[in-house]
């Protein structure tokens, strides 16, 4: 089993190592430092400096979103939507994708060795929120040149990271595209992410988080979490569709439990495979972040004061069969924008495949993309 | 914590015990006795026998459904629904409830003592199905001299068994009520049930399912299958009017893995509490016996072939924010029995609560099942 452990002090990427002198401030009031940052970049920054895209990624994404991923060798995550020719088209545009903050492939998070102590930081790494990561990004545009981005893109958790970026950095966001995403995380959400907490905290191998120095990992508790994650990201018509109550290589039930139905085979899969690629304690930190956001109570209780005076250009996208995030959850971001006289435009992707249609083949939505980034970018003067 | 184990032995229920030289023939073509059939009664059974209603309980429900709890100490589960002047008028009706074959609360099931060995089946207890938990009960009806159940009244899993009873014994039922559930479980379904059994054989605790011989049980495990099937319990608007986002005992978030929100504290206590009653391989039994459950399947891939000539009167009654069993779904009950000109009304109860609405406060759910009950009293010469 490929460690996660290496990836997260040693990435396969580029690395902005930051100083323990210029620490990050984080919400919860702690400082960390130093600081490292993994990032992918595909294209060129023009001479203008005004052609970069930041590509947000999601809960269990990472920043190979258009090349091979160095543990699994699968293609990039995205590298439907982004690549050379591609919606996102890296002839045209220098794309930028960074590991989250919290995350495991090579931005400090639980998985990093601790400088202070010489053992993997654990549950010793200070609590996130999605504003840090994307103070921790704008770290990296800074140390890249770059005043201000062409547009910023993610789905998901990654959306929340787009909309954070809008509120908090609004001159440095031209165009923003936040997809399958909520200004907040619902009571229904945060439950379904207890769930998986308490199932990677309930595997005795989890050792209060420090698990590597006891050389072990919570691989079924993970595994647990990760089935239970994957039900919500589909829609009940994708699961009928793609598994229906259909045997796998059988005809009959075996009257057992073993995996009898396709669609436990698969979960069964989903759990195994994600716990080659990924770190326990940063699932933990990333799903607590994703439960503390929260735009409008950051904003006095109001969202449209989250996007006040916002010069970006908005594009929001939802799923019609997406049960997580709820076309209803980006309306509501729609209507604080309108209440600002934002530029914003929406559009509801007719789509069976639930949450995970955003990472799926969607022409829609690839069409939706290119047309809005090459606007924004014919706005911004840049060279087609 | 109270042990389960001996409510399974020794409950605080009447108990039928079948030898071992009459075993009940189940479907995976196995047969299992001796037998036992842990059951509650309460009201009288008339001298003409025409006043019996078998209700049928839920995954996580037992026989005490209008008493006080041996364990909990908490009222019956559908006391609400059932008793002296309720909706099911015990001084009326006959109403029998027992304990579901594979359950742990009386009836035969892998809590058990297996006489064969002298320690609990475990996983040695033979896979069961809707219907020979159905059968089981017939068993019960037949020793109390019953020929025909005035009705049957059940809500989700009880809803599968209400189903099964019309279709194995149409003869029998009268009057049948299925509840908040579906001729077949979906894959969403399935899948949510596989989370739930992989959570509980993550347990090291869980030992092969002997953990009674080792003297632990795998309450995490268990604790976190409860937790996640309880969010499909409940609708979204539920959690949302409940808990929100709201704290639980603080103004502001922690920073931890805390229960900062009040969604998450209910859902641990849910955990909690249910490991205390309820026996892991039961759990599994249970939800292994609803996946397989598929009435068409089981009549050569029609429903309408599963109720052919059905001469019963039909209830079947949904709930609007339902997600876990839908309004689609009775609907395709609903359709089958129309195929074969059978008795059938259909109600869908508007309600924001989700799965659980069965089992709570619902006005209209009592005036249903008082009037379609009473109806069929009367048609039968049932006293008032």
């Amino acid at each position: 089993m490929t460690k996660p452990a290496s990836e997260a002090d040693e990435p396969h990427s580029q690395v902005l190592r930051i100083p323990a002198d210029q620490p990050l401030a984080l919400e919860s009031g702690l400082e960390l430092g130093p600081l490292q940052i993994a990032y992918q970049t595909y294209g060129t920054l023009n001479p203008e400096k005004s052609n970069a895209v930041l590509i947000c990624h999601a809960l269990t994404g990472d920043q190979h979103v258009a090349n091979e991923h160095p543990v699994t060798r699968k293609a990039g995550w995205w590298s439907n939507l982004i690549g050379p020719g591609k919606p996102v088209d890296t002839n045209r545009y220098f794309v930028i994708c960074s590991n989250v903050l919290g995350g495991c492939m090579g931005t400090s998070g639980p998985a990093n060795i601790n400088p202070a102590t010489g053992h993997a930081y654990g549950t010793e790494f200070p609590v996130i929120t999605i504003s840090d990561m994307v103070r921790a990004q704008a770290r990296l545009v800074d140390h890249l040149g770059i005043e201000r981005l062409l547009a910023v893109i993610g789905g998901s958790m990654g959306g929340m990271q787009v909309l954070a970026w809008a509120s908090l950095f609004p001159d440095r966001v031209f165009a923003a595209m936040p997809i399958a995403c909520a200004a907040k995380h619902s009571a229904q959400n945060i439950a379904f992410h207890e769930v998986g907490r308490q199932a990677v905290m309930a595997d005795p191998d989890w050792r209060s988080g420090r698990y590597f120095e006891a050389g072990v990992r919570p691989v079924k508790g993970l595994s647990v979490a990760r089935m239970g994650a994957h039900i919500t990201y589909l829609s009940e018509s994708a699961l009928q569709r793609k598994f229906g109550r259909k045997f796998q290589d059988r005809t009959a039930p075996t009257f057992s439990f073993d995996a009898d139905f396709q669609v436990e085979s698969y979960l069964r899969y989903q759990g195994i495979s994600f716990v080659e690629r990924f770190d326990a304690n940063s699932y933990l930190y990333l799903t607590r972040a994703m439960d503390y956001f929260d735009l409008a109570a950051d904003n006095g209780g109001s969202l449209a004061a989250a996007f006040r005076g916002s010069k970006t250009r908005f594009c929001l996208v939802s799923f019609t069969s997406d049960w997580l995030f709820t076309t209803a959850e980006s309306r509501q971001i729609v209507h604080a924008l309108n209440a600002n006289g934002a530029s914003v435009s929406f559009v509801e992707i007719e789509s069976d495949k639930g949450h995970d249609a955003f990472l799926l083949e969607e022409p829609v939505l690839y069409r939706t993309t290119q047309g809005f980034l090459d606007a924004a970018a014919s706005a911004c003067g840049v060279k087609a």
